[in-house]
Formats: C-alpha cells, structure tokens, sequence
C-alpha cells in the first residue's frame, strides 16, 4: 500500500511526524507538505503563481518527503501529478492540532487536501486531534494508519472522503469508535475594532466556539466530548436534497419573465 | 429588505457594479467587497492579520460601499458585526466572471462568500456568469434581484444557500429557470514543470474542464448548457448518507484495539 501524507499545518509540525511514522508500518509512505503552517487556507488551490518544492526530511522517519510552497491541495496535485511515480493508494492529511468538525469543515485547509484526493479518484482521509495543547498525537497516529489500511482493503465509493477525530486521550483511554455525522457546531465570529498607532482603525476577526449544539448524539462533536474517536463519512455533493424538491414549487421562470 | 453585496473578483469588478445597480431596484444595497481578486481563494477566514476597510464608489450607483482587505467571507464578518448598523436580510455575492458549478464550487470564492451568510444565519444567493469573455451582466443582476426578492419573501431552511449560474445570453434568449443538484463536473488539474533561469525547477497547476459528465439532466452543467438559468440549493452538512449507514458494520473499534 502506497501511502500519501500532507497537512494544513506544515513540513515542520508534529503531528505530520507521528502520522508518517506510525504509517511506515502499513505502507510505503511519501510525504509532500506546506513548506509553513496553512491553517484556515480553506480549499484553495494555488493557480496564479508557480509552486517550488525542495526535499525535507521527517524526524525518526526514512520516508521521501518533500516541502511545498502551496496549500494542502497543492501538496497533493504536485504529488499526484509531478512527484510520485504512480498514484497513492490512500491519502492522509494530518495530524491536525485542533479539531475540525461541524461548520468549521468549510475553514479547514486539513479537510481539504483529502477533497483534493477524493476529487482526484484516491481514497482520503483527514485527521485531526481534539487539543489545543499537550497533544498526545500517537493513539490518533496509530488509528490513522490502522483506518488507511482498513479504506484500502475495503476501497471508498467515489468522491467520498473520511474526516477522522480524536480525543486527546493516552493509550487506553479512549471509550471507542463512533460513525458520525457532521454537527451543526459553528464559530461564532467576534470583529474586534481597533487603533492603529496613525490613528486609522483596523479589524481583527475573533472566533469563539458556541457549545448550543454540542450533546446532539450521533454527531462528530458529541462522540469527541464523550471520549469517542469520531469518524465521519463526508461527500462532495454539496446538494440540499430537501430545498431541491421544494423549489420545484417556486415557479422561477416568473422572475425572469419580469426581470 | 436590506441586501449586502460581495464578490469574489473585488470592488472594481464589472459584474459587481452590475449586481449593485440591479439590486438597487428591489432594495436598500451595502457593499463589501475584496480590495483585489480573491479567486479561487477557498473558504477562508482571516486569522492572523489585521484586516483595513476603506471606502469606495460603485459606478452609477449610491449604495455605501467598502472596499477591504479579506475573503468574500471576511467581507460578509465585517459587514454583519462591524460595518452595518444591522444584519442585512439577504446577501449576494458575485456575479462571478465564470460559473462555479460540479466540483469547483469547493474552490470558490464566491460560494464562500454565500456559505459565510449561511452560516450566520442570514439568506445568501451566490451568482456566477457562465462567460469567459464579453460577459452580459445585465440579465444575471436582473434576475439575481428578483431572486433576492424572493428568497425574501419565502425565507431560507437554516444553513441552506443558492448557487445561481446563468449564461452568457442576452435579455429574452435565455429559455427559463431550472432548479438543479450540482454536478460532478470537475477540474482535471495538470501540472506543467518548469526550469528557472537559474536552472531550478517549479511548477504551475492548470485546470482542465473535463465534459464527460455535462450531458446529465438535472444538473447545473446540464442546465446551462442547454442555455438555462441554474439554480441550486447547496446545504453546509456535508455528511454522506450512504457511506455513514454503510460503515456502521466495519467496527471500527477493532482498530483501536489493534493499535
């Protein structure tokens, strides 16, 4: 099994070290990364200005590895299309410091770069741990690699892609497994206006997590709060089933007629 | 009904100017707007820097207008918690020079602008012109108005959002409205390597438009194709149905064990 790893937070950051050592294991494993930390990049891909890549090592690890200078979805592009002799069987992307669920999805440069691989027809997971510091980065490691091979064996339908988080819990610690569904948690952005020294204001945006929808059971974020990996089964069809049928009702020529 | 307008290709933009104008037949209009040219910026929030607002005119219009320095998303923040006295009733974002349908619609800057007022709990329409060149603006504003209108009038489910693309046609040889689920259509992205003068290499990613998957009824590609309007209901949940039902007998706890 030929294994790709890249993440959001760059070549330089922990939990790509522990993802790429723990899947040394499994497979044979490449690494392409941001060359520094991506975060909040959302699913950009980079088209008006040329990438450089430069070859990198990973601690602990013999793993070829290359830094980029693009997004998560660049890494990934550059791999598919210009690094790797052939295709990977799977694509991880991660050890995300901090948990990406519910709204927070459509922010995450880690969800990203394993769209970029469902897009590109590879089975992709991402993988995210639930700290925001003291990350214990081996367990989520460990059953990022084990879950690589499970999606390998089982293969994935098309554009379809794992979003994978994990407690911040040692060895054992962990209650289990859950499939889940993605939350309806959001930020709840906070614009904090200030003074520059000239005397021209300027904005910071402020981002505070809102608990309202936290105990709904079955969701990625009530299986993290309970001790639970969270394993959630995303699509790229971003479709709303339930508005399509009703609009057919809203008789849209209408407005186009009088527009 | 109060409407905030963003865009994806910045305050100078032509498509922009015309929505505004459009919008102000049906409604009181605000505009913020990108500095520059966010395209193919993704889903992303400005973190980790300031953000600067300034104000700016609109061509043939007097809506109030600011031109900053973020996404279309930092926009849409700015304006709700900061720039206007009160959360507009509808947002539009666009009209975008090209559509945004099947899979680029992940890419976009100009969903994200939309996804970003959906979020917020606020109904948002995002408007893409299917032109790449000598673009007829006029028809995508009229109708984007009306829909604002609309959508208005009936409200919107709860983190639900439309994608409108219209072609590029003039008044009264457009053949209708149809209400769509997005496509698979998708970028098939190439990578050209290149060698500098100081005999390093880059590259550069281009994007192919594969058309293999247009011809399906129902769908945004199919619907524009056939020189109709599309519109389609897109929804923030991502999860996908199937593979979560699927997956609740690969026991994944056994993973957990094994590792």
């Amino acid at each position: 099994m030929r294994i790709l790893v890249t993440n959001d937070d760059g070549i330089e950051a922990e939990g790509l070290h522990a993802l790429v050592r723990a899947c040394e294991a499994v497979g044979q494993v490449t690494v392409v990364a941001p060359h520094h930390d991506r975060s909040a990049s959302g699913h950009s891909i980079t088209l008006h200005k040329p990438l450089r890549v430069a070859q990198a090592k990973i601690p602990g690890s013999r793993a070829e590895a290359w830094a980029a200078t693009g997004t998560p979805a660049d890494c990934v592009v550059l791999a598919v299309y210009g690094l790797l002799p052939a295709p990977p069987d799977v694509v991880l992307c991660g050890i995300n410091l901090g948990p990406n669920i519910g709204h927070d999805l459509t922010y995450s440069g880690t969800v990203s770069g394993a769209m970029e691989a469902a897009i590109l027809g590879i089975p992709a997971i991402a993988v995210s741990l639930d700290a925001e510091r003291d990350p214990h980065y081996e367990v989520a490691a460990a059953f990022a690699a084990a879950l690589a091979r499970e999606v390998f064996r089982r293969g994935m339908p098309a554009d379809a892609l794992l979003n994978v988080n994990v407690p911040n819990l040692g060895f054992g610690q962990i209650r289990g497994v859950r499939v889940t569904r993605q939350s309806a948690r959001r930020y709840r952005s906070r614009l904090e206006r200030r003074t520059d020294p000239r005397g021209r204001p300027y904005y910071w945006i402020a981002g505070e997590r809102t608990a309202s929808e936290e105990a709904e059971p079955g969701t990625d974020s009530h299986a993290l709060s309970q001790g639970y990996v969270s394993v959630t089964p995303l699509q790229m069809d971003l479709t709303h089933p339930q508005l399509l049928s009703a609009m057919a009702a809203w008789e849209l020529d209408r407005l186009l007629a009088s527009s």
